[in-house]
């Protein structure tokens, strides 16, 4: 029937049939052993998951693995990275941890990976080591005014406040030549720094904890911008690589780290850069005398990292839509993990297999088949870079980018059990509220997930009043090709803190050895209930994604970002714009013109909606202008910069003004400079790249001829 | 009715009610003033197409007027350009001739603008006059080698062989500081050059004669590539154009070239050098002594050319489809000419105009509306570069992506009156062959169109046998920006020469003020009877587009340009590519998988036309993958280099292999280089490049999901 809409019973039983016991048993599953990308581990999981989807009781239509040849980064397992404290005479007065404490049987695993930063160069740098905060490059600058020469230091810098290889980036051209990175108890722990108050006691990081992560700036395969890393891919030079540390880098334990910091001489660093580690920060250069160590004692940081190209898979699960098949309602997360990824990724892995037991058996049972077609990825490579997502967004972009109606995300499902939240693009507000009205927060008979989430996250909204808070999207995980780079409205979806109960940076043992089920199902969610509001949540969107006649998707909540990108760049920019002769009305122009077609469409709908005669066809077009409206904001060549930068609204910026970030970033760098400058050419530039979009847009939403 | 096919008694009614003497008299209508961009003549035009756009008997559903704020250059008509000899002491020893003789009426318009090249900067630069035959950077060479010091010259060169703007372009970095141009008997008239032989007397060019035209390297409004030329766009500065004359450049007749070639000095150029002015071209530098100017006389180019912002419209035409109306189905021809234009492009407006005419008579009857929207453009400011027709394409960009079948540009209707002809993408093909074949040559009732055309142009496929020849497209007219930037299938349709009675380069009164009506009347196609054959083509082939149930754009005939494409990759570069580790391979893998996926389609859609029962939804389906296979082939940051040129099968490119033109750039640059460099590296990027192509479009083919 081509204009079935959705059925809120088969919703209703799909929501109760998602069991929190069986996400706790995919979850036991999935976090049996390390699964970092390309390892055995991970291997294992494709042929699970592959054997999941595959099955004929609870599988899809279809499931394979496609493999790509990933630029990867490793430390060596004969080689351990450390770093050293090293006396003038040459002994070894200290090593740090090779690896985390073995608390549990899980720390302990031969696969689990030694800490290190990935990408980051080998080299053995020594010199006198320093405390430079969070490795800004106003952090360095205050160190340098301060009187410090920074030429051939060490420096050790906490988890924070910049990217992973901003850090070292940012050293290198103030001739820092290693970099030792921390998470300060401050930061991670709510200033909790002890055996006694950490895991396996609470959810806190261990004193030996240490963060791994990728140490990139720009996501995918590195040696690939735009284009899939099969074997034949022409790749760039390895020297051409942007964005990845130019000196060597080694992240280390705060343990570890206290025994450094506390030992530094000179000036007693700021206060905002003291953290929890016990003792009065200073900057360094070098050691106190007397002290810990031998007088005169340096720093060394060795790292023995390789780099290695390596197969890695995404595993992809269809189910045929019944009526647009070439239709496709998107949902992913990640597969690899740095160690167990008991939480990042495999709680959100759990949920997905929760979904796709539930729909599969639907599916089997021959009761139901979705209108639009839906596609499961379980990406590969995530933790190096959103490698796998990015490659199948390359390779699959024209047909993705003509058939995508949406991409669901859900990575971490889990931070913390106080409440959902939800990142995305403004047309995927509504039905993420519908979801959300539609599923009861755990143990509560009649507290919903929206109404919880509005009392955690709220905004008020000038169309709708007080509702909850939307976040936007960033490239924290694998939306972000689907949504920078192909335009396709998107979410990222989880549970997370009671922020008047901690201030942790992300959950305390996230990319450590800790990040554990035993971990998971003590301390971050018992019983796995917010797992299965989650689960619930994001099983509701996709289908509603997928079997309503309609698209769910509110293109015109798009005018409420426009007017608020409008207000802040009116108040901030136009005076000076102004002066320059350049004038904010055209925009202006264009977002009334993009407000006004889309509350013709959204009126236009009502009357199709109660329309019995209405025409599959007409259904189609409204359904391709809410699906192509995302697309319509894209601009290839608005970013040459910037790696798969496309949609002019969300694009990276630097400014922290909330506006369109190629004006936002042009006219910081043009207040400064005369009205006939080059600087200034770019702000107009960037001025006619915005209303070009929104005009864009608002011709996506208008009467189709 | 969702699934209506064509109606071919309705195809035949069309094709019998387009009327050559209706056809004749749009073109007398069109012709009776000059009518260069942004005039009066050409304003006139706008409103009359506007008038019977908006006709209640004979109109269209709708017509308006767009426009754009448009970067043209125009000579100053107070300060005419010229091109002098003036002797040592400063006399004025020749003068060239301001205007063309006026043989008729039309010639003596005010109207007429003067002959200059457009875009070529005011300037008075003198010196020794060479002879450089075509301007190309070999002809330069040549002359080099030829022990002449090319500093300070001023050099004559012939229309052909290179682009306008190249002529100066090539020559400034050898010294050369003035161009003139002229189109040589030899090339234009079969080497006819007196007044007897030529037009009033015959369709050949008159001694006074000049060639205009735009002096352009890239097409588009030349200060705002990528967005529409509205008021308030961004501008790059005029200093930034690239593309465009360093040096002052004035065309000129070649009555006026005879007077200067004939009396250079120097050494006898070479004999393919030699034209048809009736003497033995010498290179140069300076003339014969003794001669006819007083010893040692220069010449000096008089170019006072200025540059003005004008707003240009594109008159744009739609016909709403009644169960598709957001797929467009699009024809287009400029409107603007250099003088009365009534060939370039007259000839095209009038055929567009008596389809028009003929489709709109039974709209407005209510007899038909086709199952597609029809969009008609009359582009603005064609001649200064595409303009109109460029910033249309800027301006919606999204829309037509998402949206446009196809595109048919009918510029000069008829060239000539031997045979039809067709340039397109494979695509088109099969609705130009078919639509050919319905309609008679003129003068016949037994041969069609397109027996007529495969007997003047043909070749064996090896798919079909003996067909007729269908050309690329390059960048000649508005077909430009929708093939290559935005990746519509795109066709280019005309009447055309007998190649065994003329080799002229174009006919002979091209842009100059010999196009008029009376030419056109009495040379080019007494009685409009090509006119109509070629309408009556056009219409069948828009009726095809825009009524058939199914697409007309069999894509598998894509095939065997891919396979010539390998061919030739194969042959010119597997040796040198081999001796690099760079493999073919894969590309032939990837061709092998779009052939079976296109087969597969073909039947699919032979499947469906048998069903009775098909989906409204599923013909969607398959059309939807015919409608953007061509735009599978795009890549926005293939050629950075290079304005609008995405279309990775059909970028302009400077190899004279018939293959991917990336490919055969890069291997050209490449070959005598070793294979760790980086001119290797863009082989096999560009090789990259192909292969993603010709994968998307494979997977845009195959099985939806
Ligand atoms: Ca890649
Ligand atoms: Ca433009
Ligand atoms: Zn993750
Ligand atoms: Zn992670
Ligand atoms: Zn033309
Ligand atoms: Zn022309």
């Amino acid at each position: 029937d081509l204009s079935r809409d959705i059925d809120e019973s088969l919703l209703q039983e799909v929501m109760e049939e998602i069991n929190n016991q069986a996400i706790g048993e995919h979850l036991k599953q999935l976090t049996m052993k390390p699964h970092m990308a390309t390892t055995k581990g991970d291997e294992d999981l494709v042929n699970l998951i592959l054997g999941l989807w595959q099955n004929k009781e609870t599988g899809l239509d279809e499931a394979k693995a496609e493999w790509y040849h990933a630029f990867l980064s490793f430390p060596n397992a004969s080689q351990p990275n450390n770093v050293t404290v090293v006396s003038p005479s040459g002994s070894i007065a200290f090593t740090s941890q090779l690896t985390e404490k073995g608390d549990t049987a899980d720390q302990r695993d031969p696969d689990v990976v030694q800490p290190y930063a990935a990408y980051s160069p080998p080299g053995n740098p020594k010199g006198q080591l320093v405390y430079a905060n969070q490795g800004k490059t106003s952090d360095y600058q205050d160190l340098l005014n301060k009187g410090i020469n920074l030429t051939g230091t060490i420096a050790i810098v906490r988890y924070g406040g910049a990217g992973r290889s901003a850090k070292a980036i940012n050293g290198a051209p103030f001739g820092v030549i290693g970099v030792i990175v921390y998470t300060d108890p401050k930061d991670i722990n709510d200033g909790k720094a002890t055996e006694q108050e950490t895991y396996p006691n609470s959810w806190y990081l261990p004193p030996s904890g240490v963060e791994r992560g990728s140490y990139n700036g720009y996501f995918g395969d590195l040696l690939t911008p735009y284009y899939p890393a099969k074997e034949h891919t022409y790749r760039i030079n390895e020297s051409e690589i942007q964005g990845i540390p130019p000196i060597p880098t080694q992240p280390v334990g705060y343990e570890d780290a206290r025994t450094l910091i506390c030992q530094l001489k000179g000036p007693k660093a700021d206060e905002t850069w003291q953290g929890s580690l016990g003792c009065d920060y200073s900057v360094g250069p070098g050691f106190r005398d007397p002290g810990a160590f031998p007088p005169g004692s340096d720093v060394q940081v060795n790292v023995y990292n390789y780099r290695d190209i390596r197969k890695s898979a995404n595993v992809m699960g269809m189910i045929r839509g019944s009526v647009e098949p070439d239709r496709y309602v998107m949902y992913g997360n990640h597969r690899d993990s740095w160690v167990h990824g008991a939480i990042d990724p495999s709680s959100g892995t759990a949920v997905m297999l929760e979904i796709t037991r539930v729909l599969g058996k639907r599916l089997k049972e021959g009761k139901w088949r979705p209108r639009r077609s839906i596609v499961f990825g379980s990406w590969g490579a995530e933790e190096f870079g959103l490698i796998g997502s990015t490659e199948y967004t390359e390779e699959y972009f024209s047909k993705l980018r003509e058939r995508a109606v949406a991409y669901i995300n859900v990575d971490i499902s889990v931070f913390a059990n106080a409440t959902f939240r939800a990142q995305g693009t403004p047309p995927v507000q509504s039905v993420i509220f519908k979801a959300s009205q539609q599923v009861k927060i755990p143990n509560s008979n009649s507290v919903s997930v929206y109404d919880n989430w509005k009392n955690f996250f709220n905004r008020t909204s000038p169309t709708y009043g007080p509702i909850p808070s939307l976040g936007s999207l960033g490239a924290g995980s694998d939306y972000a090709p689907f949504i920078h780079y192909l335009g396709i409205s998107s979410m990222d979806l989880a549970y997370t803190y009671d922020r008047s109960k901690t201030t942790a940076r992300i959950y305390p043992a996230y990319h450590t050895a800790y990040d554990t089920f035993d971990y998971a199902s003590r301390f971050i969610d018992p019983g796995f209930t917010s797992h299965q509001a989650v689960a619930r949540t994001a099983g509701n969107i996709l289908l509603r994604l997928s079997d309503s006649l309609i698209l769910p998707l509110n293109v015109s909540d798009y005018g409420e970002t426009l007017d608020t990108f409008y207000k802040a760049a009116f108040a901030e920019y136009n005076t000076g714009l102004t002066t320059c002769s350049i004038t904010l009305t055209p925009l202006g122009d264009a977002i009334d013109r993009f407000k006004t077609a889309a509350a013709s469409i959204n009126q236009q709908i009502v009357s199709l909606q109660q329309d019995d005669q209405r025409s599959p066809l007409k259904v189609r077009m409204i359904n391709d202008q809410l699906m192509l409206l995302e697309r319509s904001f894209l601009n290839p060549l608005a970013f040459p910069d910037k790696f798969y930068y496309s949609h002019v609204l969300w694009a990276s910026k630097n400014s922290g003004v909330n506006t369109f970030p190629g004006l936002a970033d042009a006219y910081a760098k043009a207040s400064i400079s005369p009205c006939t400058s080059a600087e200034w050419k770019e702000v107009h530039k960037h001025l006619t790249i915005a209303i070009q979009a929104v005009e864009s847009a608002a011709s996506t939403l208008e009467a189709v001829i």
